[in-house]
This record gives structure tokens, C-alpha cells and sequence, in this order.
């Protein structure tokens, strides 16, 4: 019988992939270390196993080569037959696929845990696709308890489509690991030191888990993604506005583009082409954060887009410009709450 | 005559500028809206012209496609006998050398704006290669005194070489904006109108200079870079240490690294390979910044390596663990004082 995503079977084949994105350097650096460190990934019941997901992006410091690693684990990509012009991502998911799966099968890695980075101040976040995993659930638990003051939060991620895509959808179970604000290709000694912690707490928690420790019922805050709007652009995809430095110092997860012509103005939408504040054609300032997460008012945002990078310190800043319809919006409909049902293994049931 | 360096002729063939590294996105972005709209480079004695300098790394979003563009403005690259094969950047070069200088003739323009971004916490640094140059300390002297609440510091870059490489030394005189911290690939709406009005500054001052306005002699502070040194590195090339979270949060220009064994401690060098601290093969603990610039102790630290990054609250900080030596150090050798004289255009003289 396979431990898939519902089961209570202890976790034994357990991996922790780096450098899915290649210029995302704390994963790159983790996974190079346990390559030549193992037995930082050691407990008693099992050894999870570092992997470099995509060295070839990782040597050129880059995202990705072909196409996004990261979007590439579909069955039909894993299916198909390789061929010499398959772009290296293809190839490279197919490898890992027969590493640490197949996809949907009994022989797949019980758990892949997938480590990011962003530029986005979104400090730790775990990004879990299956819906309402009660096991994902127990683990964000376990470190908001262990890690009081790293506020940390689960993102119940739903792709477009029927069907997953994503490094740890390789596995029975899996999550992923988002830790910023940190620049593309640049190593943060801080966030450094956090995901290698964080890491660590992950798996005493699968340790716990597998050792027959009951973890007792209880609700979480579950954060989805409302939608994603994209910037203006030109007919050549070049941007004609971004988000406002005002929405970047404030608390609200809702957003507002600034264009590049005329004085800033709060929760306004200026584009270069009408040199005019809000014309019809534009997305309405409530609406503009593509891939953001809209999130309760008492917390900080939580944004995946590249220029949702906001400082503690920005955070604290008042935001009086924001439409008060915005704030109501955004209290509305944020909130999912996880019920944690009783986790205990099976293994000593 | 020409309008070199020292010369005080009226500059009216000036070039702005941007993408010389694709994926520094102010410049970028300001390049491209200015050659929609050039109006707002224009001035009652002289109109700038906008260039976009490395189209293709612009459209990669990457710093450069085979060789850095801004390291590529040698009189050997620019005078070699062009082959197919060459690298892009020094095809680009020698178009860039033709449209703005040649370098070092009098048919060259009077004077080229350099624009960058930086993940550094530099605030706004303009780069000079030219030593004492009177009319670039005049122009830096003339922003402070316009932005009081804007820091903007002159960095005089010295090559190490005995030949200037830079964009901006194809014109006859020229200078570099660095404008941080925005991640690589990003754009931050507060940093893009930052430069662009630091942009309109710098124009009004060449216009006032070119009107044969009288600036009065000033003493001012001038950076200078003390020494570059590596960060510990494997045979591969990987770090094997990052700098100290410790040293992200202070106001010293000296540096630590930490390694990733062992708990951080600061100032001290801890490496992958001995799992000891400050092995007798490592940098001493105050000179592990490369690139960075060591500052009056007064001032926050500007540095120019990725991971030199702070935000303003983060320099507010205590450093604690520094050593009382390396501040002592920093102090005795970081002031240069640049002596700007009185500067005055001939045309009116």
C-alpha cells in the first residue's frame, strides 16, 4: 500500500531538492553543502537525500535554461519520448522523475521537500498543492509553534489546470519551501541561515511523525490565491506601469500601478502611452498584483510577484491612500481556515 | 578645441545612457520611455540623446551576453578588425563607439550619463573615473545640495589598469549613476523616480553649467575603493562562505564572513571545509568585502558586491561584535577630500 498524501505511513524516502530555480541561492547552496555534508539530513528513521534539481540553470545562474523546471513534472512531459532537441528541462524533469518517482506511483518518493527563494517579502512560506493535507497542515503547525517569532504561512497553491506540475508533485507527498525577500542570484547569509533551520525543523517533524507522536486537532490561517491581474503592458510586453511605492510601504495584499508619466499618486493607475490617470482600459488599482495573495489586515502582505518586495520596516508604514472599498475587499475574502484533524502515524496504531 | 576633462566649454552633445547591464531595469525602462518621448531630455542649449546600450542583454533580462559591455570600451576592442565571430558586446561596443565618440577624439560627445542599479544599499553614488575632475565634483556637489534629503556620494573609480573602460569614457567627459538596492531584473517604482529625477538634475546642472552660471569653490567627501578581496571559495568556484548577517546590519564598511558550519558568531570566518573557525588560510576578518567601499563611520557603508544589501532600518542597528581594530581602521583610511574649485563655463567668460 502506498503512503500517498491521505495515508498515516511513516516517510522513509525522503528528498530535499535545491536550485530548482537556478539563481534562487540558498536552495543552490544547501544542496551543494549536503551533497558534501550528508548527515546534517539524517534522523533515526530515515536520511533524506539532497538533490540538485537543475544543475545546468544553477551553473549559468539563471532561472532556467529551456523552460521552467518547476512547470515541467505533467505526466505528458514525463511521458514523452525523449528525443536529442527536447529542451533541457524536459530532459532533466524525466531524470529526476525516474529518481525520485515515477509520478503517481507506488515507487515514488514518499515526501520531496522543494526550497525557493524570492525577491518578494514574503518571509517563510509553504506552498502546498494538495488541498487541505492534513499532514501539510501539521507541518506548518509544528513550525509556527517551533519558530514563534518567523512568522510562517501556508499558501494552498490550486494550478490553472487539472494536473500538477511541480518538483515535489513527483513525490506521494511534498512541499515547497519559499523564503525572501532575497535578490536573484545573490546569497543572503540571513535567509541563508533560516532555510537551513527551517530545513532542519521539517524533518524532526517527519522524524515525530514516523516515531508515532500524535499531533492533536486544531484550525490554521490557509492562505489561497484570489486571482492575478497583469501589469499594462505594450503591445511589446514591455511594462507601462508598476506597482506603487506607496502599496510597497503599506499592509494591504490589494495593489495599485504607477505609471510613468505624472507625480505619483496613491491607489492610482498612470500610463505612459495616455500620459492620463486612470484610463478605461486599465485594471482597476484593487486588482493589480499579479500572483499576490490577498491576506487578513493584520498581516503583512504575502506577494510572489517580483516587485512586491517590501521591508519590515516599510511594512510599519501607515498607507493613507488606499480606497477603503480595497481594505473591505481584501478583509472579505482572504481568509480559508485549515482544520488540522488528529495526525498520528501508523505506525504505531 | 575639444571639451575635454579639464576644458570648460559648454557640453552640447550629450548621451543618457541605459541597460548597459540588461537586467539593471531603471535604466532599462527610463531608456526606452525617453526614446518614445525625448522631450523630457531636452534643454533650451542642448537636447540628450537616449540609448539604449545593450538591447540584447536588455531583452534577456541578463548583465550581459558574452562579455560585460561595460568592461568593453578598450581602444583594443574598439579599434580590432570586426569578424563575425566576436563577442556581441564588442560588436556593440564599436556601434556604441561610433554613435557617441570615437573615444578619445574630438569628434566624441561632450559628455555620457551612465545609468545602473545595484542590489547594494548604495542610495544614489555617482561614479567618476576621471581623477579631480572638477566638473563632475561640481555636478555631485550640485545634487547634494538639490536632494539634502537624498544622500548622494562620489565614488572616483580608478581602473585597474592604465585605460578607462567604461561606457561613459567614450564621451569626453562622463559619469555613472548607481542607484540601489533593487534586485537584478526588477523594477521598484521609488528607484525608478528617483533616477529619473536625479536624471533631470543632472541636466538642469549641465544647462546652468552651459548658461555660464558661476559655481563657488567647495571642499566635499570623495570615495575611493581600499582593496578587493575574494570571498573563500571552493577549487569550483563555489563560496564556501557569505558575509555576516551581522555586518549587513552595521555601519562599518569592514566586513566578516560566515561560513556555514557552526553557529554565526560575528566577526569571525567560520568555513564548509575544516568546520573550524578562522582557519590561518582565511581573509582576515576586516577586509572580506569585495568591492565595497569603506566609509567615514559616520555614514552608512556603501558597497557594491551583491550581498552587501541593507535596508535603512537594518543600518540603524547596533553592531555589537565588531571589532573596536577594524573601526579604527576604517576610520583612518576611508576620506579622500575632493577640492572643487571654482567652476565656470567659457562661453560666458
Amino acid at each position: 500500500m502506498c503512503s500517498l498524501p491521505g495515508s498515516r505511513k511513516p516517510l522513509l524516502r525522503v528528498a530535499v531538492t535545491g536550485g530548482t530555480h537556478g539563481n534562487e541561492m540558498c536552495g543552490v547552496y544547501l544542496a551543494r553543502y549536503w551533497l558534501q555534508n550528508p548527515g546534517e539530513l539524517q534522523r533515526p528513521s530515515f536520511s533524506a537525500m539532497p538533490v540538485l534539481a537543475n544543475p545546468a540553470a544553477t551553473a549559468a545562474c539563471r532561472r532556467y535554461i529551456d523552460r521552467d523546471l518547476n512547470r515541467t513534472f505533467t505526466l505528458t512531459f514525463l511521458g514523452s519520448t525523449a528525443t536529442p532537441d527536447d529542451p533541457y528541462e524536459v530532459k532533466r524533469a524525466q531524470e529526476l522523475n525516474q529518481l525520485l518517482g515515477p509520478k503517481g506511483t507506488c515507487q515514488a518518493f514518499d515526501f520531496i521537500l522543494d526550497l525557493h527563494n524570492t525577491t518578494a517579502n514574503t518571509g517563510a512560506c509553504l506552498i502546498s498543492e494538495v488541498s487541505q493535507n492534513p499532514f501539510n497542515l501539521h507541518l506548518c503547525h509544528y513550525l509556527q509553534l517551533q519558530n514563534p517569532g518567523l512568522p510562517c504561512r501556508l499558501f494552498q497553491f490550486e494550478p490553472p489546470g487539472t494536473e500538477s506540475y511541480s518538483m515535489d508533485s513527483v513525490s506521494k507527498n511534498g512541499i515547497s519551501l519559499e523564503l525572501g525577500p532575497q535578490p536573484q542570484g545573490v546569497l543572503r547569509a540571513e535567509l541563508f541561515s533560516q532555510m537551513r533551520a527551517m530545513v532542519a525543523s521539517i524533518l524532526d517533524f517527519i522524524e515525530l511523525f514516523n516515531q508515532g507522536m500524535e499531533f492533536p486537532a486544531f484550525e490554521m490561517e490557509v492562505y489561497k490565491n484570489l486571482g492575478s491581474v497583469d501589469f499594462p503592458r505594450t503591445t511589446d510586453g514591455h511594462l507601462t506601469g508598476t506597482v506603487h511605492s506607496r502599496l510597497q510601504m503599506g499592509k494591504l495584499g490589494g495593489g495599485a500601478l504607477q505609471g510613468w508619466r505624472g507625480p505619483a499618486q496613491p491607489a492610482s493607475v498612470y500610463f505612459l502611452e495616455t500620459a492620463e490617470p486612470n484610463p478605461a482600459s486599465g485594471p482597476a488599482p484593487d486588482t493589480a498584483i499579479r500572483g499576490g495573495l490577498e491576506t487578513p489586515p493584520e498581516h503583512p502582505p504575502v506577494g510572489f510577484t517580483n516587485i512586491q518586495t517590501k521591508s519590515p520596516a516599510q511594512e510599519e508604514k501607515p498607507q493613507p491612500g488606499i480606497r477603503r472599498e480595497d481594505r473591505r475587499r481584501s478583509r472579505r475574502e482572504v481568509l480559508r481556515t485549515g482544520h488540522g484533524c488528529m495526525l498520528k502515524s501508523e505506525v504505531c496504531c
